[in-house]
């Protein structure tokens, strides 16, 4: 932690602050600047948060973190990339991989259509939602258990494996028995009763994240800098979901593009047999064709960043 | 719903989507302007998530709601503002409601001198957190159910009613068992399985919510905007919490004065006997006789609405 | 500033940051901490931008600078609050200043009809917009010279100083001839050949700055915690402007309430005598009657805070 | 305009609004809903602004405009896509156009070897600039008429032709002596007067616009959404800028790639031959010899979408 002084602060202020930063394990360095004196706190960093609490000092004008707060997912820890392996699929490798299907399972008919469609197009992995995490009580919630057993008939047909949406701890194992990935939400990405009952099934999470900016023409703004940032920052692999991050059916296909292109390791993209009916996200979810038409392109950017589709 | 179609939408395409739209069980209603056909889609708003797939058809540019998506807490439902007892304070009266106390139970000696302190000064709830939703999973978690029996026996000491966050659904029951009212974080707000559960108890929830800004010298930004425009959209009672809001102890006197001039109906304030040593939210905690001087100033204000403190 | 290096930077490169720093003509403090290394580069700031350049050098892992970048604003060099004189009226001192006035200066009536109902509410100085900064170029640009002069009129009427928006380097000298305040608006912040300019006159200046945040029911987001923060850093006197920050005429009374209950040294609000003919800006003006009104208000909060109106 | 009504709006006051409207010169169109009135506003859409107004009515919730803003710059008004010509170099034709070179001109050497690195690597035309937006009057300004000659000389050396920005009014005549494009900052978009002027040069402009979200690692976010949507809404060709927008040079070579594959007709790319001691923008330039190899990399994502370099 850097802590920075006020201006002004006296010598037993400066004093006072390093003895405090000694009684809570760390070593204090002062570097005494021309309009400032500025305290680094030397140590590990578990529990660096309580020297936050050092703000409350008078004489204090900041403190400031030096360490990433994360860990085990960080490229310090692992330089070599993870590759996740889902039957005999493999994410995080040479190919990229496509998870594909509806938003949510609405019906037998839908869904056995939409995953034979997918499959047609090269998606390596079914997806499809049994749970809705709807920001609204009166909006379509799911089919849930009965969504599940159709997802589980839907790979059975086209040997896909899933991924599905697992939103509240108590549906974990319950989900975990026919999911091969489980999803959790980005409002669910601080949901940590959850996140521990995710980890203990030991299955592949796909965890998602969305940003929000004033762009309102597209429903949320996809963010492709994450891409090498993240692929920098950590060793794990890195999906795109153009169709949630843009929320419109004809900016799928050029995202989509631009994520592979950026370095992504996978791509997660909502196909409806019939969009302009769908109970949840019609406006984003492309049909099998255009899907089929969306794989043709996307294989030549992968072709030119020395990877397969 | 207003469905507005792009430029050159033949007469067939609006047939097309005025069709669809009766077949949702609406009736569309068609204004021909001189650059773009709009049509209206009147009926009961249920359900209206679906009209937005309608996005999918080529020819509609845009779908967008009339309705506020919700419907119990808005003033059309219910024109009187609601009041909420608990044991014998009331929040939403004439009386401004202080809820005030430590971010974190920390130990046993740390809750009651901050119980004892915030009675001296005028609060007439105890806020107090055992379980913490933080955002590292290496940062202090809380005491848990010790921390419940703490706060029961500050409870029992000063007589105040209490204030904690629950997280997790499972927990809600036991929560519920100390706990007068139920607290539900900012991050949990579309947490429908805990939300459900909470609401199965019967107790009042205070639910929290806060927004992020670029303004990076206080740590969120409180939007007291929100007071006046949520006064006037819903009948519940609306507090404003200065203390995580700004983040900052020198920040939480003069904003916790502006939420009173703007309307609020209680103050959620953090007080630690010692904040310089507080293993959490250290930075934004007032020393006890700070908070005593607090409640002078805002008692003040409180007079100026012709409220009470 | 700070120069944190990456993990595994080995004592060549941490010598070779320190030469550079050295021959940008700083003193390098290294920090050898458990698993990063930091340098602290010491000496006068101007220029310090430079230092930012060592992001390049490969082993640099991020610059954070430590001092703000102003100056002349701050409470560091001048402790004493600054008061503002225009005409009889002072600006930062006990009393509360309230500028009133409408939105756009539109013709002769209105704009003396305006003047005479802020005059009569209590407003001190009057405010009107002869050059308008209009987002689109197809909406009214504002009266330009000829609104100039019907602000002098209402001048001479009232005896009520002038605040009125100079958007041009090449108008200024014009703009400065009529008003007593120079207004830029938040777009012009950084448009440095205006400020240059504005600076030149000597009058005093209003600087406008507006946040915005995803909050849609408000316009912009009046960010009261600005108020508090800005009286802390800086020595200048702070407006709030609770017509523009809301957009709403609603919001206005109980946004102004709380600006001066936050500690705001004076206000700005829009007043029309008929809010829904207003070529600009109607939604957020207030008629002469609820003018008079609010400050009645603004009155019982100013004394709550030991201020006049 | 669609004017949504309040719950419970009068016959009376529905007839007052559509006279409103009459009077205003657009037809108004009633739909009664279950819960909501809403009228349309239909006529020629110029000076809509004053519809806006109507807000202040008591009986009216929102006023919401159907059409976008702009006109001339639509797809609407030109469906084929326009190319712009600069010499012999024609933007939005099949070939992607690289402009690079350094964020300032600092030197004629500096310049000198900008450029011939540029030019090696493929660039069309070379940017720099003389005059330098600072966002702190402390900072480094630029050598202005200074660094326009040298331009110039860099022009005559290469045969590139010149990009650089105009900041202010007064300048315009004189950069657009030197330069083939004049390009206008982000925080200049709404600066009319600096737009009228380099309007009437009848030079082509490249306008930059940039997006701030709260994601800390880059500098801005670079929103290639914004790639296809604007295409898809206007005729003009795009550029995009992975230096500014990132803010770092390793995420300059992945995002251009992202930007190519996302359909954007140009790059605009920092490069300095020694970013280390850059005195502007250092963080994230590119040496030359890493600039050519973002130059193959590009290169091959062009093909795959059926476009050349």
């Amino acid at each position: 932690m850097i802590i920075v002084l006020k201006s002004g602060a006296t010598d037993t202020e400066v004093a006072d602050v390093c003895q405090r930063i000694t009684a809570m394990g760390y070593s204090p360095h002062t570097i005494r600047g021309t309009l400032r004196t500025v305290i680094g706190a030397v140590g590990d960093d578990r529990g660096k948060e309580r020297l936050r609490s050092l703000e409350s000092v008078a004489c204090v004008e900041s403190v400031t973190p030096i360490l990433k707060p994360y860990k085990l997912a960080s490229r310090e820890v692992r330089q070599e990339s993870t590759q996740v392996r889902v039957g005999d699929v493999t994410i995080g490798g040479r190919a990229i991989v496509v998870m594909a299907g509806p938003c949510s399972v609405e019906s037998r008919l839908q869904l056995l259509d939409a995953a034979a469609g997918v499959k047609a197009g090269g998606a390596r992995i079914l997806r499809g939602g049994a749970f809705k995490p709807r920001t609204s009580p009166y909006a379509f919630q799911g089919l849930e258990d009965e969504g599940l057993k159709l997802l589980a008939e839907a790979k059975r047909e086209t040997g896909l494996p899933i991924v599905t949406e697992v939103m509240e701890p108590d549906k974990v194992d319950l989900v975990a028995e026919y999911a091969d990935i489980l999803q959790i939400g980005a409002r669910n990405v601080q949901n940590f009763s959850l996140l521990r009952r995710v980890g203990d099934t030991g299955k592949p999470v796909l965890l998602k994240r969305g940003i929000r900016t004033f762009e309102a023409t597209t429903r949320f703004t996809l963010d492709l800098n994450a891409v090498p940032v993240v692929k920098k920052l950590s060793h794990l692999p890195v999906v795109v979901d153009p169709s949630h991050g843009t929320g419109h059916w004809d900016l799928v296909e050029p995202m989509a593009m631009a994520g592979v292109a950026a370095g992504a390791d996978g791509l997660i993209i909502e196909v409806h047999p019939r969009p302009e009916e769908a109970l949840s996200d019609g406006p984003q979810s492309l049909k099998p064709e255009r899907f089929a038409a969306l794989m043709q392109r996307v294989r030549r950017i992968a072709q030119a960043v020395d990877r397969d589709l």
